[in-house]
């Protein structure tokens, strides 16, 4: 394979006048291509040298039969969760699974310039990771099968939960127990960066606010790192508010667990002084008694998983968008405000 | 760069005046190669539109440039934690990860019979995994490059700390607060299955008694699945027996997390009725006030990649033992007990 020429399937796509999309499902024999239309794009590669790179051109059976799963960071439980579930599911199928972190947006830049997944697999799930416009036609013109989780980029395949339907499930449920005076702690601030999950759940905040006629605070709404310091951080600054919140919705039962213990070493009671709601349905949120919105996260990857091993023994799954219901469970860090409060309007 | 013409790096040696290997080093970024040949190497690859091909850009010696971690589980903060640092160290000197969940004794004889890294991969890492003799064997047999943690077999190469001054450092703590009736909860049986973590922890946890001059107690020594559900077990055991401990060594924070929730469940105090210490350092020991031995288990993980890393790039690294030193932090689950116990003589 080394030295031979490879040309550009933009070329070929120019020479042929159509997209470098159907060039790509022409040489790889997917279907969604007439069959005169194949017949002159492979001729017309053929003639211009186009040699289908043996690691490039196997998509449809999967030639390399290892799956890239790249993730922002392993040691969180949510992806190491989320990565045990799509390993579980493609090792039992056979398949390897190689594995990428990168964390941030620097790391993603510097990893889309180079792709080291680059022709190792056949197809690559990225999990939770948010891509910019150019890093995702950047895998679509590699001609990489690939799977998401958590976001919704051109027509990927993907496994989702409903993020608006999270917050909502949460922050209605403060509603009810009495409480008007609600923040809500996230990890990335979706104006600087990509989040689906951030971006939605703010949305629904948003809204189920709305619902209850009560106006958006802006220093209700708090971005700090996802870790347990982050939480950390986050509970310290709504204390230190003149007028605190009672009641707070967290973006990680990580985030929620340090928040609740945060406040308790205050020596505020939860949820009698600040009730806290989180998400994911972390082993220790059952063990800890915390109110939160369980996802299906391990499931979450073996799905992700599947539709990575159709791409590899189908070439082409149909574009699809599996989205997975998640459910409020009401627990002991969550109860109505101790005391009446003072009308917002 | 799609469709750059494809040169072999031999070319881009013979341009350079050095050797494939010295290129193959140097757009890997290995060590041995001085920063300006690196710097003139990889203007030289970039110039001749040199794309790094995954089944040619081999390190020097290893052939696929990947290496393999089989861990028992990846839905733990343990492995997750240790993978995070292994793959980390390798994803920067440019080799790939393949990751293999292998939990229990009947899937890894599955494993090591169909062998599923071979000759995927150049290396192994096995992650605090219990291997028969059989199985190492055949690992050696097929000229695989293995590193381990956790573990000691044959003369590889291997990243421990040392579990018999784990359980010295836990239990001498609590015979010091003046506990005579001390539980130790592990994970796996050490007469049924090959854990050198339980096994030595065992060892230490007799050796700290006798020093103390306690006698052991078979109802003490209680072995649980490693999960909250475990934990919550063996508190339920401990709290059911006539005469329960005053304090609980177990085998790690999540464990002792369980243990603590379940003694605070059942209206015991914490540390003034049961004393409980951990191991491991989990996030959450800090955040929760929870007395442990800390390890440094990224770490772990970063030593295990870099000792992969030299059997790729030198084939052979010195059998050696890298053995990392452990730490008790006393905070609030541990202290004094309640009430004057009778003497145990």
């Amino acid at each position: 394979m080394s030295g031979s020429a490879h040309l550009n399937m933009a070329d070929v796509a120019r020479e042929a006048g159509v997209s470098v999309a159907t060039v790509s499902r022409a040489l790889r024999g997917l279907p969604g291509v007439s069959e005169p239309t194949r017949e002159r794009i492979q001729a017309l590669a053929r003639s211009m040298s186009y040699v289908v790179s043996p690691e490039a051109s196997h998509l449809s059976r999967g030639s390399t039969g290892r799956v890239a799963i790249v993730v922002p960071t392993l040691d969180s439980w949510f992806f190491a969760t989320m990565l045990a579930g799509a390993q579980a599911e493609l090792q039992e199928a056979g398949a390897d699974v190689l594995v990428y972190q990168v964390d941030g947006a620097a790391a993603r830049d510097t990893f889309f310039d180079h792709l080291p997944a680059r022709r190792k697999a056949d197809a690559m799930i990225a999990m939770t990771l948010p891509l910019t416009e150019a890093q995702s036609a950047r895998l679509a013109d590699l001609g990489m099968g690939v799977v998401l989780t958590g976001a919704r980029i051109h027509d990927y395949p993907r496994v989702l939960i409903d993020d608006v339907e999270v917050a909502l499930q949460a922050v209605r449920h403060l509603v009810a127990l009495g409480h008007s005076r609600i923040a809500m702690v996230r990890s990335t601030d979706p104006a600087t960066e990509t989040s689906f999950a951030d971006a939605d759940r703010t949305t629904g905040y948003h809204r189920a606010l709305a619902e209850a006629g009560l106006e958006p605070r802006p220093d209700y709404l708090l971005t700090v790192p996802h870790t347990l310091a982050g939480g950390v951080e986050a509970a310290e600054r709504l204390l230190s508010l003149h007028e605190p919140p009672t009641a707070v919705f967290a973006y990680s039962d990580e985030l929620a667990l340090a928040i609740v213990q945060t406040l308790r070493r205050a020596h505020l009671r939860v949820p009698e002084d600040v009730s806290v709601v989180g998400v994911d349905g972390h082993p220790l949120a059952e063990l800890l008694d915390m109110t939160t919105v369980e996802q299906p996260v391990e499931q979450q990857g073996r799905l992700a998983g599947r539709l990575a091993l159709r791409l590899l023994s189908d070439g082409d799954p149909p574009t699809q968008e599996l989205r997975l219901p998640t459910r409020l469970r009401v627990r002991g860090t969550t109860g109505p405000p101790s005391a009446p409060e003072a009308d917002p309007s």
